[in-house]
C-alpha cells in the first residue's frame, strides 16, 4: 500500500507552527508496512488544497489528511475532500449534538459558526475522537481510502490510535511489507562507514540507506516483499553489516542506550558514578533522564578543570603534569576516583577534547580517553572522534554508554580496551 | 515571489527525523514577504524527486532543496537537479581539496566516495557551508531561482543564513515585511501566559501566538506592515507583553541561555561550580556545550543519592533528615557546598522532584529549590514546575540559568529570593 500525507494549514508553511504530524504518522504507517510516497504541507487555499488531493488520489492508494475540520472559515478539508469526489455534504445529528452539549454544559451561548462541524461528505464513515469535537472521518472510493483527521496534536494522536491501526491491518492482509532494521554507529564518519559497506549499497532491495545525526552515523536496512521473504531479506543483510561494523554499533532499532544501560545496572543489581571532563555533565544527564535511574546512578562530578580532578577525584598531581589531563593514566585514575568518591560499584570516566579550540598536533580535537572501573580491574579505550564540538561530546556520551553496555553484557569483549 | 520547499531524505518519511526545516525556512521565507506555497517531503529515490521537482519547477518562482548533498549512494539532490535541468556535472577543485583536507588534517583516510561532494551542476553559484563539506547551491535558469543546502541542521541554518537572505531581498525590492519578537518563559503552563495576555490576544496585526514546549512556553509577537511601522507595533507590543511577563522570561529572540550566561561570567571573570540533583548534570551539559566554558565552569556535583550530598558536598546528615533532600536548607547548603568543594566564585546548585515517582502530597512531583551561593551571602527561590520528567527538568535548568542571569546582571532582583 502506498499511502501520501497532506498536512493543512497556513502555519505550517509561514513556520509558526512545528510539524510533528509528519514524524508520528511516517512512523506509525512505517512500522505497518505502509510506504509513505510524500508528505505535502498545504496552506488553508481552496484551489491548493484541491490540486494536491487530485495529484495525491492519482499517486497513493492511503490519503491522510490532517487538519482543517473546524468550524471557522479556514477550515476546508471536507468540502474539498467531497467536491473532488463529488459527494455533497451532509448533517450528522449526533455530531451537532455532541458539539451544541459542549457549549451549553458549560454554560456558553453557542456560536452559529459551530453547526460546520456537523457536516460530513455523504457516505463517510466517523470515528471517535476522544479529546474534542471533530471525528474523524474514513472515505473509501474504489481502491483509495481516505482518512481525514483533526489538526491538534493532542487530538490527532488518540483519534488516529483508536482507529486506524486496526482498520488499515485489516485492509492491509497479506500483501508486501517493508520491514527495517536500523544500526547506530559511534566513531566512524557516514564516509567511513559507507567505504566499508560500499559494496553492499548495490542493492536496492534489499536496501541500506545512510543519516549522519550528531554524534552518531545510522545505517538503516530496509527491505519490502511479503513478510516472511523481507523479514529473511533484511535479516541477512544485517548480518553482514554487523559482522563489518560491530564495534561501533551502540544501540539498534529503538533502542535508547541510555535506558538499556540502566536496565542492565539494574538486572545485575549495581550501581555506578561518573567522572566526566569533555562531556561536561552530559553522560550524567541522559542517565538521569530515565525515570528511576536514581537506582543505579549514584551520582557524578563534572571534572572540567584539573583542579577538581586533582582535589575532588583525587588524580594526583604530578600524574596530570606528566601525562596530560587528557591521557589514557588521567582516565583510569578519574574511573577509580569517582568509583570511591562516590561508593559505586562501577566508575565511569571520560577525558578528551572537544574543541573548537585546546587541539594540538599530539593531542588532536577529538582525541577521548573514556575509562570504566570496577572494584578489581580498570579498562580504558582511545578514540579519535571528528566533527564539531557538540557531535564530539555526543558521539563521546554513546561511546560512553556502549562501553558499560559491553562490560555489562558481554565483560569478554573488553578485553580489547584493557590496559590497566 | 511564490516558492517551494523540498525536503529530501527517506528518514523524514518513515518517521526516523522530525523535519525542522519546515518551519525553520518557512519562518524566514515569511519574514522576508516569500510566500510559500508547499512543503514536500520525498524519499531518496530518484524517480520521485524527479516528479516533485519538475513539479515544483511549473508552480514556483523559488525552490529550495534541503538534503542529498552528501557523499553516499542514497545522495541524489545535484543529479536529479542536474538531470532536469539538462546540465553536465562538473569538478569543483577547491571543494575537492577543503574536503580532502578535513580528512588528512585529523590524520585520517581519504573515503574513496568523497569525490562526489566535489561534484555540481555546471553553471551553479556555490554558497559557504562553515560548518561541513558541502556548500550551498544557487542555479538561475530563467525566472526561476533553485537553491540546494546540506540536510543536517546544523550545516543547513549557517549555510541558509550566510547567503539567502540577502541574495532574496535584492532578488525582492521593497515592500511589507513581518517582524517578530520571541519570548521564552519557564515557571508557567500555556493556560497561565494565555490568562495573563488575553487581553492583548484579541488584535491580529500585530498578533500573539503561543507555544508549549518542553520545560518553557513561547510567546511569539508578529506584526505585517511596512518595515518601520512594523517594528514599532511589535515593540509596543514586546513592551506590554514583558511588564506582564518579565520574571519568568529567560530567553529572547535568538538568545540561548548558557551563552547568555556564559558571557556574562566571562564578562565579570566569574567562575561558577554547580550540584544538582534532580536535574543530573542536565545544567553543566548545558553550559559545556558552549566553546571555551572551561574559562567559567570550573566543574559540578552530580548529587543523586544523599550520600554524595552529604560526603562530596558536605550536607550534614541531620539537615537531611530534618529538612529532606528537597528542601530550602538543603539546596542552600548544597550551593555553599558546591563553591567550596569546587573553589569557584559562585555555586548553584538544583534539587527538586523531577518525577513520575517520588512526589507526596506535601511536596509533590515539580517542587523544586534552586538557590545560588557566593563568598558572602545565598538565595534560594522555590518553584512548582508543570508536566513531565523532561519538561521538569529542562524547566528547572531554564529557571537555574535565569537565576545566574539575573544575578549577574540585575542582582538587586535577587533580593525576591533571598532566603539566608
Amino acid at each position: 500500500m502506498r499511502a501520501e500525507i497532506i498536512f493543512t494549514g497556513t502555519e505550517l508553511l509561514n513556520g509558526q507552527v512545528l510539524n510533528t504530524h509528519g514524524r508520528y504518522l511516517g512512523e506509525k504507517l512505517s512500522k505497518m508496512g505502509v510506504e509513505t510516497l510524500l508528505h505535502i504541507a498545504v496552506g488553508d487555499s481552496r484551489e491548493r488544497m484541491t490540486e494536491v488531493f487530485c495529484s495525491a488520489l492519482l499517486r497513493s492508494d492511503l490519503i491522510i489528511i490532517t487538519g482543517g475540520l473546524g468550524p471557522t472559515t479556514d477550515d476546508l478539508t471536507k468540502e474539498v475532500v467531497a467536491e473532488v469526489l463529488g459527494l455533497s455534504m451532509v448533517l450528522d445529528e449526533a455530531v451537532l449534538e455532541k458539539v451544541r452539549s459542549y457549549f451549553i454544559t458549560r454554560g456558553r451561548s453557542i456560536p452559529e459558526c459551530i453547526r460546520k462541524e456537523a457536516f460530513f461528505p455523504e457516505g463517510a464513515r466517523l470515528f471517535d475522537n476522544p479529546v474534542g469535537s471533530a471525528p474523524g472521518i474514513l472515505i473509501e472510493r474504489n481502491t483509495k481510502k481516505i482518512i481525514c483527521l483533526p489538526g491538534p496534536p493532542k487530538e490527532l494522536i488518540p483519534t488516529f490510535e483508536g482507529f486506524v491501526p486496526a482498520y488499515l491491518v485489516k485492509s492491509l492482509g497479506q500483501g508486501e511489507v517493508t520491514l527495517t532494521a536500523l544500526f547506530r554507529l559511534t566513531g566512524l564518519t557516514e564516509p567511513d562507514v559507507q567505504d566499508i559497506l560500499s559494496d553492499l549499497c548495490l542493492a536496492e532491495n534489499p536496501g541500506i540507506a545512510f543519516l549522519a545525526m550528531p554524534g552518531e552515523v545510522q545505517v538503516r536496512i530496509s527491505a519490502r516483499a511479503a513478510e516472511p521473504e523481507a523479514k529473511r531479506l533484511v535479516a541477512e543483510l544485517a548480518e553482514k553489516v554487523e559482522a563489518r561494523l560491530g564495534g561501533y554499533i551502540f544501540a539498534r532499532d529503538e533502542d535508547v542506550p541510555e535506558e538499556l544501560v540502566g536496565s542492565l545496572l539494574l538486572g545485575r543489581g549495581l550501581t555506578i558514578g561518573l567522572a566526566e571532563s569533555c562531556t561536561g555533565g552530559l553522560i550524567a544527564g541522559r542517565l538521569t533522564a530515565v525515570p528511576g535511574s536514581s537506582h543505579y546512578l549514584l551520582g557524578g562530578v563534572v571534572a572540567y578543570s584539573n583542579m577538581v580532578k586533582e582535589k575532588v577525584l583525587g588524580v594526583p598531581a604530578q600524574i596530570l603534569e606528566r601525562y596530560g589531563a587528557v591521557s589514557k593514566q588521567t582516565a583510569l585514575l578519574m574511573a577509580k576516583g569517582a568509583r570511591d568518591l562516590i561508593g559505586s560499584d562501577l566508575g565511569l570516566s571520560v577525558t578528551g577534547i572537544a574543541g573548537p579550540d585546546g587541539g594540538s598536533d599530539e593531542k588532536p580535537v577529538g582525541l577521548v580517553y573514556i575509562a570504566l572501573a570496577d572494584r578489581t580491574d580498570a579498562w580504558c579505550g582511545k578514540f579519535n572522534f571528528a566533527g564539531r564540538r557538540e557531535s564530539i561530546r555526543r558521539g563521546v556520551s554513546n561511546m560512553a554508554l556502549n562501553m558499560v553496555k559491553l562490560y555489562l553484557s558481554d565483560k569478554e569483549n573488553m578485553s580489547t580496551l584493557k590496559r590497566s
